[in-house]
């Protein structure tokens, strides 16, 4: 029995990191998309959201039967429950960058409004966020998963940057409103796809340090 | 076992719905503090934010020892599993409103753009679909879940309209340009308030129906 169950939560893990990997995927050609001024990229992401709507659902059948199959110890359970709130945030980071790939064929019907410099940086920071989230959960490595709550402040200062910037381009030549809202919209995502790996690695340092850190006001624990 | 198991069921729902209840006012109270000009209502909304953050925590230890206490039948499971999603969207709803909050004190430095038409409409949507999809979590009434899913689209397609309306505004006079933005902010904020409203809808259906149709394309169950 306890070799089984080690067996079904080491599949779990891979599905979760194939999940992650999928997601990370989607967030680079979306916003590469952009930045390049590649519709191919956009048109990828939107073929490839299957799959991870798909993994999404295989993972939450997977949870169902493990914990239906297994008697867990809280500190499994636990676990077991983080990865289905981070199937879910990957998910939702699949959302975002299929809302940056219809954002890229919109904006790419316009002529550039501006060269692109903040904006590079910002998805650049949000990759990261991702992939070093994903490896804070299967490392459980407590300073990987800080160095991600710290990486989104920056993401947010550079959102308002980004926003400050774009107003000002709108406020002085009225023909850019539309485009320049646009790019503001992939701004958002990229914020949120940053606010998504930050739940992921709330969870790890749960996990790891039995610190729920998502309420810092709180200091219950 | 059996009659500890409900009784600590219906705690874990009774509480899932007076998270939902904070959530539900903390929204109407942070869209009205905007469409009333009344900066108490935004204080109210971010005096009250760990009310709602300390309930999420104690929540998620409810389902925690609830799974370490008893071995579910898949079907609870599922029920179980989808309470700790949904306790997740309620806080996340919750963080909206802040966000609302916080856009309202900036909003309230500015003379009023243009009248609210558009804005109280969506936002009675959108306090709706959150209602009516706690009331069909609570029902299992798969009929209501339905309906949010339906709202969802004209939280949307207002969204667009005050978007462009906004848009108009700002080209029109460049003296608007942040103050209207802030609006198109709340907007947004909206919207992902009846996304979440709408990922609770769809757990929904999954348990009563025993249907995913997070994804509809996909077309598996």
């Amino acid at each position: 029995m306890e070799r089984h169950f080690e067996r079904d939560l080491d599949e779990l893990k891979e599905r979760l990191l194939w999940m992650g990997g999928l997601a990370e995927r989607a967030v680079h050609q979306s916003i590469h998309a952009v930045l390049d001024a590649d519709p191919r990229l956009a048109q990828k992401v939107l073929e490839e959201e299957n799959a991870i709507n798909e993994l999404q659902i295989e993972i939450d059948d997977r949870v169902v039967r493990l914990l239906a199959l297994h008697q867990l110890m809280a500190a499994d359970l636990r676990f077991v429950l983080a990865v289905s709130r981070i199937n879910s945030d990957l998910e939702r980071i699949g959302d975002q960058a299929v809302n940056i790939a219809q954002g890229a064929q919109r904006i790419l019907r316009h002529p550039q409004v501006k060269p692109y410099v903040d904006l590079p940086r910002m998805s650049e920071l949000a990759e990261q966020m991702v992939r070093d989230s994903l490896n804070a959960v299967v490392r459980r490595d407590l300073d990987l998963a800080k160095t991600v709550l710290s990486r989104d402040d920056q993401v947010d200062a550079l959102r308002d940057q980004i926003f400050r910037e774009l107003l000002t381009y709108m406020m002085g030549d009225s023909s850019v409103v539309f485009p320049a809202f646009e790019l503001i919209l992939v701004a958002k995502n990229l914020e949120r796809i940053g606010d998504h790996a930050t739940n992921i690695a709330e969870d790890v340092i749960y996990l790891v340090a039995g610190k729920d850190v998502r309420h810092p006001a709180l200091d219950r624990r």
